[in-house]
C-alpha cells in the first residue's frame, strides 16, 4: 500500500529538521576529514563513485535519511512507476522511460501490447536503418552515402541528445565510432535554421526530425525551413528525412520521410535521450551498437536505483541529500561542474531535466505545497567555471551547493606535460583542490582574502567517459530527479507551467491582444 | 567628494525597504498595463530600448531610486573610474577598459603614457596586422592565406571574445564580413584542444594566444599542445602565432610570435573584450572596422551612463532595480534569456561578468557587509529555454527576476511562413506572450495549471543584432554590474575567490597534500 504524503507531514523530516547541523569545514579538516572522504563512497555503476565525503551529512544525519526513504516509501514508489502505474497524475499518464533501457520489473501491457517489446521493436528498427545508412543502402538520389544527420527538434528532443552526441564525439574519433557527423537546429529563430544549414552539406545530410505530439510549432516551423532549403538545392525532401513520433500523430503515416520510428505518451520528452528520440540520431551519428553501450550503462544505474538500502543507491541518496540541502539548509541552488569540455551542454540538459520535472508548486493531487521544491540548476565545465563564476561561489553572500563530475582519463589520450604534470593530471588537481577549498576554507586577516570555506560538494568520479559510463551518469540524474519529486510529493512528469506561453503567443500572431500585450506585440513589429 | 558607504548606511536604502512593493499582476492588467510599458522604456543606444515595464517599480519607487543613485553618488563614483581614480582597491589598480572605446572624462597618464592613447595605438597595430592577414601579406611557410583564427585563453580572454563572435558569424556572413573563421580553445582538459585542433586545417590557422600575465596555466599548457601539433604536421609554430598580453608579461619580447599586442592591468579580464583581447581574433574574423563599429556601439552606451537622471541612464537604472529585487525583495537569481539563437553564449559571458564582480562578502575596504550581494546568473536563448526550466520560473517556489533581449529582425533574413506568420513573428511572439504571461499569471480552479504571475521582467528591444548594438548590449551590462558594485559598496574589479583553489591545485600536482586534498587525489589517481 502506497501512501503519497506530503514531506512535511513526516517524522523523519519533522527529525531531519531537529537534527544538528554539520560543521562541514571542521569536519573536512585533518584526518577525520579523510576518513569521510573515504567512506562517503557508493557505486553508481559502470565504474563510477558518488563521493559525498563534502556533503553537510554524517551518520545521523544519514540514518534519518534512511527513515525518510522508508517513511515516504521511495523505493516502492519506483517500483510502482516501472510497474506502470500512471504516476504521471495531471497527464494520466505511465512513465515508462526506463523501460528503453531494460525490464526492471513486470511486463507492462498497455495499448494492447507490451511495452517492453514495443520499445526494443523500435530500437531494433532504428539499428536495421541505420546499418542500412552507414553500409550505403540507403543513400540520397545520387546513390552516395549520406555523411551527416541533423536532428530537428527542441527541449527534450534536442538537449539530451546533443548533450550526449557532444559527450561521444570525440570519444568516437579516436575509437573510430564516427560514423556520420551530427548537427542539431532547435530554435524557432530562423537565424538557427539558417546558420546551422549554412553549414551543411545538404546533399549528403539525413534530417531526423523528432515530434512526439507532431505539431511542435518550432519542430513543424524548422521543417519547413529545411525542406525549402532542400527544394532549392535541388533535392528531394523525402529522400532526407526521417521521424521519431508517436504511432497517433500525424507525422506517423506520412508518405514525406525514409523512415518513421515510435515512441509514446509515457516517455516524457526530458526523458526520451533513451527511447528514439535520443537513439535516432545517436545511432546513425555512432552506430547502433555505441547506443547499446549507452542503454546498458543507463540499465546498471537504474539497477542500483531499485536498492532499499539508501547507501547503496546512489541516485536516492544525491536526491535526498538535496532535499536536505534545499529544505533544511535552504540553498535556492545547485551547481553542475563537469571537469570534462566534452560535457559541455551536460548542464543543460540537466537544467530542464531537474527545473521542468520539479519546478511546481502544487502536489500530485492539485494542492499547494507548504515547501520549496526544485532548485535552480546551472553549470559550465571546470576548469572554465574557474575563470568565470567560481567567484562568487567561494566568496559570494549565498551557498550554493556543487555537483562536480570527473574522470581519471581524458577521452583521446592526446597530452602534453608542461612543469611536470599532463593537461589530465591538472585537470583532476583543480577539481580536488576546489573540493577541498570549498568545503575547508581559509582564514585570512585580510578579509578580501579569506574563505570562509562549509561549501558543500560531491564528486562523481569515473576512469573515463564512455558510451556506457555516460548512461550511468544520466540514469544517476534522472533516477535522483525521480526520488525528489516522490520526496516532495509533486508530479515531476507534467509540465503545465509551459502551456500559458503558448496560448498567449499564438494570440499575438493572431492580432487578438490588449492591454499589455498589445503594446509589447507593437514594440516587436509584429 | 565622494563617500564610499554601505548600502545599509543610505536613508534612501531604508525609503527603499519601507516602500509599499509593487503588486505586479494587478499593475500589469489592462489598460494599466499597456499604460506602464509604454511609459517604463529608456533609449540604451544604437536604436535599442531597454523596456522596464514589467519589473517591480512604480514611480514611488523609481523616485527612491534616483534618490539612491544620488545619496550613493553612482554617477560621480563612475567619473572617478573613468578619470583613472584607483578604484579597484584591492589591487590597487585603475580600471580603464572605456578607453578602449572613448574618452568619457579627463587624459588618463599613467605608466608615463596617455592610457586612451595606448589603447587606440594597439588597436590600430592590430588593425594593421588583421589586413595585412587579409591581404595575404602576411601568410603560412608555404606563401598560402590563413582562413582560420582561433584563441588560445579562458575566463574573461575567452567568454566574451566568443560570446561576441557567435553572435556575429552569422551576420557576417550574410554582409560578406566573415573574413576567417574563429575557433577557441580553453579548458586544461587535453579534450578541449584536442578535439578543437581535430577539427581545423592547421596549416592555415592562425593562433592568437591570450593571456594578461602570461601566465595563466590552462592557456600556456594549451599553447604548448598546440605547439605540438604544429611541429608534428611540420609546420613551425612562430609562423602561426600572435599574443595579446601585456608590456610586462614574460611572452611580451619572445620570438616565438608573429606580432605581440597589449594591455594593461588597468584592463580587468572579464571586461576586456574591447581591449585587444577581444579586438584581435574580432578583427582576424570580422575585419577592423567591424569591431570598430563593435567599439562606438559600446562608447555610445557608455556616454549613457554618464546621466545623473536616472530615467535616462539605462545601466544605471537596470543595476538599482537588480538591487531592489536582491535586497529588499530577496530574490537570489537573475535569468538572462536572449531571443536570439546568436546569442547563445552571451549569458555564459554575463555568468562571469556579474558573479566574478559582484560575488563578494567584503566591501571595498575589506569590511564584511551586511547585506547579500550579486546574484546567480543563468541563462539560455529562447524559445529554446521555454522549453526546458521555464516550467520553474511559471510555476516553482521561487521567484526569479528575468531580463529578456529581442530583435524585430533576424540577421540572416532567410524564413519561412507557416501558418500565416514568419519564424521571427513566432520569435518575437513568444517573448511579448512570455513577459505578460509571467507578469500577470492565469488563475484556474485546477491549481496545476494555475500561474501565480508576479514574475518580474525586462525587456531589451533592438531592430537587428549588429555589431554597433551588440557593443551597446555588452556596454550596458558591464555598466550595470559596475554601478551595482558601487550600490553596494564593494570592489568589482578584483577576484581574490578564484587564488586558493590555484594554490590547492599547486600543492596536489607537488604531492604535497594531506587530509581529505590527498584522498581525492589519490581517488583521481594523481
Amino acid at each position: 500500500m502506497i501512501n503519497w504524503n506530503n514531506m512535511d507531514t513526516l517524522a523523519s523530516y519533522a527529525a531531519l529538521k531537529a537534527a544538528e547541523p554539520v560543521k562541514l569545514a571542521a569536519a573536512m579538516t585533518g584526518e577525520n576529514g579523510a576518513e569521510r572522504v573515504k567512506k562517503y563512497s557508493v557505486p553508481m555503476g559502470c565504474g563510477l563513485d558518488f563521493n559525498f565525503g563534502a556533503r553537510p551529512v554524517n551518520d545521523e544525519i544519514l540514518t534519518i535519511m534512511a527513515d525518510f526513504a522508508k517513511e515516504q516509501q521511495l523505493v516502492e514508489k519506483f517500483a510502482e512507476l516501472y510497474n506502470g502505474a500512471v504516476v504521471n497524475t495531471g497527464e494520466k499518464r505511465r512513465v515508462l522511460h526506463h523501460m528503453c533501457r531494460g525490464q526492471l520489473g513486470e511486463a507492462v501491457q498497455a495499448d494492447g501490447v507490451d511495452k517492453r517489446e514495443f520499445y526494443v521493436g523500435e530500437q531494433q528498427k532504428i539499428a536495421a536503418f541505420a546499418n542500412k545508412v552507414h553500409a550505403g543502402e540507403i543513400v540520397n538520389a545520387a546513390g552516395e552515402k549520406f555523411t551527416t544527420v541533423c536532428q530537428i527538434g527542441i527541449g527534450g528532443s534536442d538537449l539530451g541528445p546533443r548533450a550526449i552526441y557532444l559527450a561521444l564525439e570525440n570519444w568516437a574519433k579516436v575509437t573510430g565510432n564516427l560514423k556520420m557527423k551530427a548537427a542539431f537546429i532547435s530554435n524557432v529563430d530562423p537565424d538557427d535554421a539558417a546558420g546551422v544549414l549554412s553549414n551543411l552539406d545538404l546533399a549528403h545530410t539525413l534530417f531526423v526530425l523528432v515530434s512526439k505530439s507532431g505539431t511542435t510549432l518550432e519542430t513543424l516551423t524548422n521543417e519547413s525551413f529545411v525542406k525549402d532549403a532542400l527544394v532549392n538545392a535541388g533535392l528531394n525532401p523525402a529522400n532526407h528525412m526521417a521521424c521519431v513520433t508517436s504511432e497517433t500523430s500525424p507525422l506517423a503515416a506520412s508518405p514525406d520521410y525514409l523512415a518513421a520510428f515510435f515512441m509514446d505518451d509515457y516517455i516524457g520528452g526530458r526523458f526520451s535521450s533513451s527511447s528514439g528520440v535520443g537513439g535516432c540520431v545517436l545511432s546513425l551519428a555512432f552506430g547502433p551498437e555505441v547506443f547499446a553501450d549507452f542503454l546498458s550503462g543507463a540499465a546498471e544505474a537504474d539497477l542500483l536505483a531499485k536498492n532499499e538500502d539508501l547507501l547503496k543507491n546512489p541516485a536516492m541518496l544525491d536526491a535526498l541529500i538535496g532535499v536536505y540541502e534545499r529544505n533544511v539548509l535552504g540553498y535556492p541552488n545547485t551547481a553542475v561542474l563537469p571537469y570534462s569540455q566534452a560535457l559541455s551542454r551536460f548542464p543543460a540538459h540537466l537544467q530542464q531535466l531537474d527545473m521542468e520535472s520539479n519546478g511546481k508548486s502544487v502536489n500530485r493531487f492539485g494542492e499547494p505545497v507548504n515547501y520549496v521544491t526544485g532548485p535552480i540548476i546551472f553549470g559550465e565545465p571546470g576548469t572554465n567555471g574557474q575563470h568565470s563564476f567560481y567567484q562568487l561561489l567561494h566568496q559570494g553572500t549565498g551557498i550554493v551547493p556543487l555537483q562536480f563530475v570527473g574522470y581519471r582519463n581524458s577521452q583521446m589520450g592526446s597530452d602534453v606535460v608542461i612543469q611536470g604534470s599532463t593537461s589530465q593530471q591538472k585537470l583532476c588537481a583543480n577539481v580536488a583542490a576546489q573540493i577541498v577549498a570549498f568545503a575547508c576554507g581559509k582564514d585570512d586577516t585580510d578579509l578580501n582574502k579569506k574563505f570562509e570555506g562549509g561549501r558543500p560538494s560531491s564528486i562523481i568520479i569515473g576512469d573515463k567517459l564512455t558510451p556506457a559510463s555516460l548512461g550511468a551518469l544520466l540514469a544517476h540524474f534522472e533516477n535522483k530527479v525521480m526520488f525528489q519529486g516522490f520526496a516532495w510529493n509533486i508530479n515531476s512528469f507534467d509540465q503545465e507551467g509551459v502551456q500559458l506561453g503558448k496560448v498567449l503567443a499564438k494570440k499575438v500572431l493572431a492580432h487578438d491582444t490588449d492591454g499589455a500585450l498589445k503594446v509589447y506585440s507593437d514594440l516587436l513589429n509584429i
